[in-house]
C-alpha cells in the first residue's frame, strides 16, 4: 500500500520534472517488486526500484550475514510485452533452502556457507550460515552498493540491524527507493528498445539450448498458463490453507 | 569533459531539485568510472555512473555477442573513504583477455565462448567468440536492463549498433547516465554508512581468507602504492611509449 500511494504521488510530480524519487520507511516486505514495475511501464514511465531486507548474505570472503538479499528491479516500457527485470543479489532465496530442506535435497554449488564460512550444499547448514551473493565478488559489491544506496536515501537501518520483514514481533526498519523516470524521445526509443529485444530472443543459441530468454519471459509465459490451467500448489501448503480457512471461518466460493 | 560538465550543471541543480540526471550523446570512451564517483562523494551527494560499450557479450544461452560490458558505478559519501563501486557487467574485460593473450596464458573458467557458443578458456578462441556475463543468467539480466536503461534515457543505439568507442573511424553511438542525489538525513546517515562499512570490513573470515575488503579498498592501497613507489608498467608498453616519444619529437622530463 505504502508503494502504491507513493507511485500515485511520483506519478503526478514526474509529468513536471521528468525525474521523482521516493523512499520510503517502517514499511513492512515488499514481496515481488515486477508489479510495481509493470504499473510504472503501463503509465509510460521507466522504473526503477531497490529494497533491503534483514541480513542473510555474507560479503565475499566473510562467515557471517551482514548484508541484505536486495532485490533490484528495472522496468523499461516496450511492445508486446515490457522488459521487467526483478532478482534477488542472493545466489538464492531463503524460501528456495527451506523448500530444499522440506523435500530433503541438497542445495547447488556456490548457494550459501555453512556458519564457520564454508560453502555447503546442506540446507540445514546453510540455514545457520548464510546465503553467498550471486556472481561472486562483484555481486557482492552490487548488493552492497544498494544496501547503502536505499539505506542513506530513506533514512532506513543498515546490516544486522534491519529487522521486522521475516517476523511481527520487532518493528520493520528495511527501506523501500523507488525512482519513477521519463523516458526521453518515445515513442522512437520504445519502438527501439522492442526492435532489440527481439534481437536478443532470435539470438543464434549456445549448443543445447532451445532459445535466448529475456528476463521476465518465462515468468510470462507460466502466468498465462496459470491463467488456464490454475495455480499447482504443494500438498502440504494447501492442507495448511484449508486448516486456516476453517480455524477462522473463512467462506471458500468453491 | 562531457561527463565533467554535466557535472558540473548536475551538481547546481540538484541543491534546488534533490536528484538531477543526465543523458550524454555522441561521447567517446568513458574510461574509469570511479573518478566521477569521487568527485559527486566529495560533493556529499549519491552518484549513479552507467554507459554502455560495443556488443561484446552474449546473452545467457546464446552464441553471438550482443551487450555491452555495461558497467555500474555507485558512489556512496562515506569516511575515512568514500563507497565507490565500478565495476564491468562482463565476467572478464576484452582488455583483459588480449592481455591474456599476449602472455600465452589461458583465461579462467566460465569468462568467454567460442564463436559456436562452446564456453572456452583460448583467448585467441574468446577473441573471435563473446565475454560472458558475470553470474550467469541474473549478471545477463542485469547488463540487458542497463543497456536499455542507459539507450532510452540517453536516446543512443543499442547492441551491435553501438559503435565508436574500440575504433576512430566510426561514429561514438554509446550513451552515459548519470543521476546525482541528496542523502536524505546528512550527516546522520553518513556516519551510519561509515560504521557499516567498518563493521563489513572488520567481519569474520572464511578460512584462508586475511580480511573481508569493501569495493575500491584494493585499488586505494594500490593507488597509495603507486604514489610512493612509482607505476610498473609492463616492457612493451615503456618500449611503445618511448617510440612514440621519439617519433613526436615530446621531450621528457626525466
Amino acid at each position: 500500500v505504502a508503494i502504491a500511494r507513493a507511485l500515485d504521488e511520483l506519478e503526478d510530480r514526474v509529468t513536471e520534472t521528468g525525474v521523482a524519487l521516493a523512499g520510503i520507511r517502517r514499511s513492512s516486505h515488499i514481496g515481488m517488486l515486477s508489479p510495481y514495475l509493470e504499473r510504472t511501464c503501463d503509465a509510460g514511465l521507466i522504473g526503477l526500484l531497490f529494497t533491503t531486507s534483514e541480513a542473510l548474505v555474507h560479503p565475499a570472503g566473510g562467515a557471517t550475514a551482514l548484508i541484505g538479499t536486495n532485490p533490484i528491479g528495472i522496468g523499461i516500457p516496450a511492445e508486446p510485452s515490457h522488459f521487467v527485470l526483478d532478482m534477488a543479489t542472493s545466489a538464492i532465496s531463503m524460501g528456495e533452502v527451506i523448500a530444499h530442506q522440506a523435500r530433503g535435497q541438497e542445495l547447488p554449488e556456490g548457494r550459501a556457507i555453512d556458519s564457520e564460512g564454508v560453502p555447503t550444499t546442506d540446507p540445514v547448514r546453510a540455514r545457520s550460515g548464510a546465503l553467498s551473493p550471486f556472481g561472486g565478488a562483484k555481486g557482492y559489491g552490487l548488493a552492497l552498493g544498494l544496501e547503502l544506496l536505499v539505506a542513506t536515501l530513506s533514512g532506513t537501518a543498515l546490516g544486522v540491524d534491519v529487522t521486522g520483514t521475516l517476523d511481527r514481533d520487532k518493528p520493520a526498519t528495511k527501506g523501500d527507493l523507488i525512482v519513477v523516470i521519463e523516458p526521453a524521445r518515445a515513442p522512437a526509443m520504445v519502438a527501439a528498445a522492442s526492435e532489440y529485444l527481439e534481437a536478443i530472443r532470435s539470438a543464434p543459441t549456445a549448443p543445447d539450448v532451445d532459445a535466448v530468454l529475456v528476463p521476465g519471459d518465462r515468468a510470462r509465459a507460466q502466468r498465462a498458463e496459470s491463467c488456464r490451467t490454475g495455480i499447482e500448489y504443494p500438498q502440504g501448503l494447501w492442507a495448511q490453507l484449508r486448516d486456516l480457512r476453517v480455524r477462522y471461518g473463512v467462506n471458500s466460493a468453491s
